[in-house]
């Protein structure tokens, strides 16, 4: 079997670009060289320090501080930046882009992106969101195993190129993960209850036992507080950005929420164990449902 | 230097009694045990199984199916039983035990147990709440290493004995723990927001995603749900019967929490980014006063 220059036996990404080399980007890059999937990785940063940082830990195979150089020669664009900045970065870049280029992001909400982003982009543009990242940020908390088994969300439309949409699966694909298609509008409902709810819920809870918790005490926290308040560290604007992106979905799982809980502090008001009990043993229920 | 047997060098907790042999009492057997820190380690449990299996783990040195029997000799008696099931438990021995053993137990509220079991045992029982554990039960998931590095929180009393206080610290840094003293209100203030409430919260969690997410999309789950409800598969019934016993301080936290909570509705309802960046913000310096 003679491989064939126009049809390579293993088909590459082509050149990979990527805006904005923090946790995800840079995780991605090192994901993508590190299995040779691309034939080329190239980044952009805002900061010439995180180009640095991004070629010296060999997340990118060449830096440009120029936005439309970075994008000019690629296959696939990939916008690894902050909810906030998808959008007017993706103005800046789409002229400069290949027309035949795939185009897609990482944000953690996807209705309002995507149909903005399909106004200025076109069918080219394919929403993601990969269910993977850490309370860290930052190229320096990169990591080649970032998305190993996630689940990748493409969230395509009606308008959605099917080319596009084939590369960016493959690109999940090459560095590990699990691409699963979703409209727009039910990846925002799913996430509501499976990412931004429990940062919320974590904000809150580290609040409250910083209210309660003199300093003298601080050790005491065990497990169960670590874990449920791991992700209040992650960066407050960003999660401020996120939340407010998906706030119509996000109100209504915290209504949800707050119904169980009503009715969980009624049962403990009253004494009630028997209603407690229900209520817990139907939560522990529910939990088993979930792989991890 | 000479040895003298009646002041050895290396003081040992004489015999200590564990009644209860689950994942609690069972890694303090095998902690006790690996450590030397006992001449012998005896326990009771209710089913025979259990008593066979923490024979067969190294988790004690004899094993009594008679309560009377078990605590006879001991001159440490540690309930590692259920919240629930401690005060019944202590009634029944307290009669058996030697007039000097020193009485604990783990038990995740303190205030109304110290205060029924003083008027059991007098000034030999010392509350006790080693801050470990968790979402697993039983003996098979019993670890030597479970108390290494924990908080152990001890809840004496102006009734309460200081040579007793002081073998239940000598027990708890033998196993690699840290004993704080406490007093028993104060520590269920504290405990309701460090661990009672992240648990209250992780169950709601779990049954908001329950309610919000179908089978197919389980695996969408990442790491901020996996965490924030890691603790939901904590057995219901025990949780219910921590949660009650420790009620008035945990409507207290859960008051404040819920208070936190509405002025995140708020400001996500007005689409009020200034305001819910600076709960969040504040959420997360609270975060950074606790060590883990």
């Amino acid at each position: 079997m003679t491989a064939s220059p126009y049809h390579p036996i293993n088909p590459s990404l082509g050149t990979v670009a990527i805006l904005g080399l923090g946790l995800m980007g840079g995780s991605l890059g090192l994901a993508l060289r590190a299995r040779g999937a691309a034939r080329e990785v190239v980044g952009w940063a805002r900061r010439q320090a995180t180009l640095d940082a991004a070629l010296a830990c060999g997340a990118i195979d060449r830096a440009f501080a120029d936005l439309h150089e970075a994008v000019a020669e690629a296959d696939v664009v990939v916008l690894a930046v902050t909810v906030a900045a998808i959008l007017p970065l993706l103005e800046q870049i789409a002229p400069a882009c290949k027309p035949d280029a795939a185009i897609t992001d990482v944000g953690s909400a996807k209705a309002r992106i995507v149909r903005e982003a399909e106004e200025i982009a076109g069918g080219r543009f394919v929403g993601g969101h990969p269910m993977a990242g850490s309370e860290q940020a930052g190229i320096a908390a990169a990591s080649a195993d970032l998305y190993q088994n996630a689940a990748w969300v493409l969230t395509p439309t009606p308008q959605t190129d099917l080319n596009a949409l084939e590369r960016i699966e493959q690109m999940a694909r090459s560095v590990g993960a699990v691409p699963r298609r979703c409209n727009p509008t039910k990846h925002d409902q799913l996430v509501a209850s499976l990412s931004h709810l429990p940062h919320l819920l974590a904000y809150g809870l580290a609040q409250t036992a910083g209210f309660h918790v003199e300093d003298e005490w601080v050790d005491l926290a065990a497990g169960s507080f670590r874990d449920g308040t791991r992700v209040s560290k992650s960066d407050p604007v960003l999660w401020t950005e996120i939340l407010l992106d998906n706030r119509a979905a996000v109100l209504q799982s915290l209504d949800d929420f707050d119904g169980w809980l009503a009715r969980a502090r009624a049962a403990l008001l009253e004494g009630d164990a028997a209603a407690l009990a229900e209520l817990l043993s139907a939560a522990h229920g529910a939990r088993k449902r979930f792989p991890k």
